[in-house]
């Protein structure tokens, strides 16, 4: 039996503004940063142990991996960032807050752009300043790669390849490994792992700074999953992420 | 003209205790975290950027790295961890005051093992609490690659073949390299690149959290090395590393 640990980052600047993130570079708020500490100290005394870490290139989940290897005492394991395990990218919604966007367009339209795995949220265009074509972190993908917007299963697009061709291979080699990442980069993650339908993913929502471990067999299909930690205090959190967009 | 920075890590725990630190894994100090800061200031500032970083797997360079890299604005770029860029193994001397040392085995035993390139410091036993095979870090390495003690020119021998065989190609592609890591590797490192006799490395000390480039040509021969920041700062820093051990 193989396991994998899934870390959404701590709370961010945004995420405490209620405010659509996507590919912006927000750091993580002083909250985000004990939460990222306490899911350290949780696996530490849970027995966990990591062979190598995987990231995206965003700060926020940068450095709540960060964290958590300094209070395991591991900050010497090797660490991947990768673009792939990037939040979903919200096109022109990046930056506005999601209670004023529902008042200004509706809740349902929101939970849409929020949910419904098909449906994109409004395109920025090319000459926006938030383009990730005009960020150096980028400058290395194809133009084709580089998003205007995503859905949830754009993102699993470009989750998959790494997870196939990266992550999953170091997995079978019996390291331990942890992938701390995003709401919608670890839903698209999770969507792929359990074959969940566009209907059952939409309900699914992930606690910032509660690790989640999945436990596969040897060809990678989950067995079961679970978080750790205070689970009533996780359920509080799963009912934040799912409210906030309720007017 | 191609440049490589080399930045030595912050004060750390046992800088400032004036113990030999080797291998021991010794966190920074306050003072060691804003002297990285600021060498992310000083870089940043003069118009510097990296495409990679490279560091042992001591936390007190893991930690410079970040720091500096994090005043960048640059926590998204590979950072590679290597044991070949540790510190020079103390050996015996590990944890022991460099003063007192030096009052019981004299300051002129104490120079050599600090700086004749051939003089190795007591030994290690296997069964020493201090054994770097005991640590889960090194579980990779060979036996005989994992280090009892250390000179400068045993050090040498392990710090380049991974400066020809990783970081060189690298700077040869046109990558921007920083490499944080410790008084002695980067003696090491110096050592090799300015062909510098046993006898001119002696009197070489690098201080703490100060970027030091080097100026190469395409086949990677020093043109010229110099510090960033106040030099009046730098030369009072550099007098202080080659007085620890004065009684």
């Amino acid at each position: 039996m193989k396991k994998v640990v899934l870390l959404r980052h701590g709370e961010s600047e945004w995420n405490k503004e209620n405010r659509f993130t996507g590919w912006a570079d927000v750091d993580l708020s002083a909250k985000g940063v004990e939460e990222a500490k306490k899911a350290g100290e949780i696996l530490k005394s849970e027995g966990y142990s990591f062979d190598i870490g995987f990231t995206s290139v965003l700060k926020r989940s940068i450095k709540t991996l960060w964290y958590v290897l300094e209070n395991m005492d591991l900050l010497w394991i090797p660490v991947q960032r990768t673009w792939r395990l990037n939040e979903r990218h919200y096109g022109a919604l990046q930056g506005l807050n999601k209670l004023e966007t529902a008042k200004k367009y509706g809740e349902d339209q929101v939970y849409k752009w929020r949910r419904d795995s098909n449906v994109f949220p409004p395109s920025l265009s090319k000459d926006d300043k938030r383009y990730p074509g005009l960020d150096l972190k980028y400058k290395e993908l194809k133009e084709d790669e580089i998003p205007l917007t995503e859905n949830l299963n754009t993102t699993i697009q470009r989750v998959i390849p790494y997870w196939k061709d990266v992550i999953a291979p170091v997995i079978k080699l019996d390291k331990r490994v942890i992938i701390a990442a995003h709401g919608n980069s670890l839903r698209a993650l999770v969507k792929y792992l359990d074959n969940l339908s566009n209907e059952e993913v939409t309900a699914l929502n992930i606690p910032t700074g509660v690790p989640l471990v999945y436990e596969l067999d040897d060809n990678l299909n989950p067995i079961r999953h679970y978080y750790l930690g205070n689970l009533e205090e996780v359920k509080l959190k799963i009912e934040g992420v799912a409210n906030q967009s309720k007017v």
